[in-house]
């Protein structure tokens, strides 16, 4: 119980001494946090195009639910991008285009919202092209914004 | 482009072979996913501790959208502990224990419904007993099942 307390305490310690961007106790964490949203959130896309692609079975009830964790995630991971955190596979880029890596963050987000309400229709079609917008928006972020 | 594809090939061929419980590609990828949804769960469950334990502003609507992370993530970890998954902090009781694995899994969940749910009345007092209540399904899963 102790350790466990230890740890909340520790962490709301770490909460108050920050300024309200930057949520994370150290920069290690801020890093582990967005590595690990978007592992989850490739992890559920990519059953998603296993199904596009025809290397998995289609079925209409798991892509919406994974397209429901794609949209649920995509919109946490760049909170953890704040001054101060570079490293992992960010490339500087993240830090010197904001503005840019912002507005692409923000249409990936835009597309797998539009990837939800079309696997809502069950239309593999309809989803085969939202999945490919969706796509090509991580693949625009990630040619830009990450080493390979 | 080409690795991109390459890379959706990849997890739908995966997908293809792999039984209908085991999503992921390789025992890694399971590990991986597992530590990523529950290290970003951990931050934003510690960020509504920080503000029950007073080292942060109460702010109800950041406390609720911290809540709704937690509840929404609370259902991802644990399809990933899949048999020929062992490894990562995971001791082998989760293995051998399954069932008392999965009932501890399932009182977080419920617990994290009920979290939001407190969140949503703006009333820190009930913030802070649904928050203790869901602290106590951590500290009883991590307790038998992560090692330290």
């Amino acid at each position: 119980m102790k350790a466990f307390a230890a740890l909340i305490l520790a962490v709301a310690a770490a909460g108050a001494s920050a300024p309200a961007a930057a949520q994370f106790a150290k920069a290690e964490d801020a890093v582990e946090y967005r590595q690990g949203a978007l592992f989850v959130m490739g992890q559920h896309f990519g059953r998603i195009g296993a199904m596009v692609n025809g290397k998995a079975p289609f079925d209409a009830k798991a892509a919406q639910e994974n397209a429901e964790v794609v949209a649920s995630l995509a919109k946490l991971p760049w909170a953890a991008f704040g001054p101060g955190t570079e490293g992992g596979k960010a490339k500087p880029a993240v830090w010197k285009e904001s503005a840019k890596f912002k507005e692409g963050a923000e249409k990936f987000e835009a597309e797998a919202v539009k990837l939800v309400a079309a696997t809502k229709t069950g239309n593999l079609d309809q989803i085969k092209t939202a999945f490919g917008a969706t796509a090509n928006t991580c693949k625009a972020c990630h040619d830009d914004f990450r080493s390979k």
